[in-house]
């Protein structure tokens, strides 16, 4: 999938949780790159010349190659781009505990939290159930450390970060992650200390604005 | 996830092809393992202890510690054993574009295929042309190679492998692999001269054995 562009470039959606992912990677590694934001109606040629399969941002353009698909992009990252931070550890099992929890994330989060999103009133109360029993897993996982990378923000932690930006519309749902999942309520305060995580994501009240405006357009029509 | 086992266990069920893509794997690097296959429905302890959040094989056991979800086994076993063949490419940007097709195999291959297996009748056709369609994408990333790694047998190669066995069943539910993808249906025929690939697969008709079986229990019934 060649594209005649040089250097670094990010084919991105803002509230993307996906393309957050790539741009909390790259503001780890330091990589200075252009953004560029795509209108999801009307998707530049751009993006569906590099990404044919899925014609979905994030789409990483690096040299005129593209790389797609978040998780795949950030491991791109971690082994292109050497910067101060190691996104996965060394070890060859500490690496596939973190991509297994990382896919967990892609797995589970995405889809019951946009469900939970999209549902009409009288379903929420079997979703939040749902969901709440997913954000335990993940806290078990967490338990007393202070990333899921141990002492090392990693993979797993840049996978989960964007989703903290949703728990203030989660709270609007009658999900209260500080009430069910203390620990890690506490983490997603703990990461935002960090820049990359930081200048990454959005206000949580824009995520809500959005999600209001969008609720009124299709569950409340 | 630590369990009670030395050297190398594999928790399987034959006709899995999750676990069919560990068992080439372990075959291409020639590791000596012990095989373990799970009753589905009486799920053993040691399974429920290795693979608690999904409780699903194939689970990996490599010193008491417990790999899970067949694609990051793979990636496991690439990176532990040496032996001869480099599942995975060194190259960063190859390395992306082999993860970026084995995961369009686990997201869309199975899903459309196994689908296929347990649909009515009247829901055939549509399916059918779906999954041409996605037999088609990968036949056109396959192009003029002798494997999806090229000249190496890899990562795309283990992971669609065992998809080639249900090709038979395929053709009694009017899709010919053969008429449509030619190119694939002979890259199916290449890959079983390979010692791994043939060891770890079954009999296309045993597949189609079971699925009749199946299909008179849930979708005919």
């Amino acid at each position: 999938m060649a594209v005649p562009e040089k250097g670094v470039k990010l084919l991105d959606f803002w509230m993307s949780p996906f393309g957050q992912r790539c741009r909390i990677a790259l503001a780890e590694k330091e990589v200075e790159y252009e953004y560029k934001e795509e209108d999801l109606s009307k998707k530049s040629d751009l993006l569906l010349k590099s990404n044919p399969v899925h014609k979905k941002i994030p789409v990483l353009i690096h040299d005129g190659k593209s790389i797609c698909e978040s998780l795949i992009i950030v491991e791109y990252i971690d082994e292109v781009f050497p910067g101060k931070t190691n996104i996965l550890p060394s070890d060859p099992y500490a690496r596939s505990h973190a991509r297994f929890w990382a896919d967990f994330v892609d797995k589970k989060v995405y889809d019951c939290g946009s469900k939970l999103f999209k549902s009409k009133s009288e379903a929420l109360e079997e979703l939040n159930k749902e969901f709440i029993c997913i954000l335990k897993t993940l806290e078990t996982e967490l338990g007393e450390k202070k990333y899921f990378g141990d002492d090392a923000f990693g993979l797993v932690d840049i996978a989960f970060a964007p989703f903290t930006s949703w728990f203030y519309t989660f709270e609007a749902l009658g999900l209260s992650v500080e009430k069910e999942c203390p620990k890690l309520a506490a983490w997603g305060n703990r990461i935002m200390e960090r820049e990359s995580v930081a200048k990454s994501l959005h206000e949580p009240t824009k995520i809500y604005d959005l999600f209001c405006e969008l609720r009124k357009k299709f569950v409340d029509a």
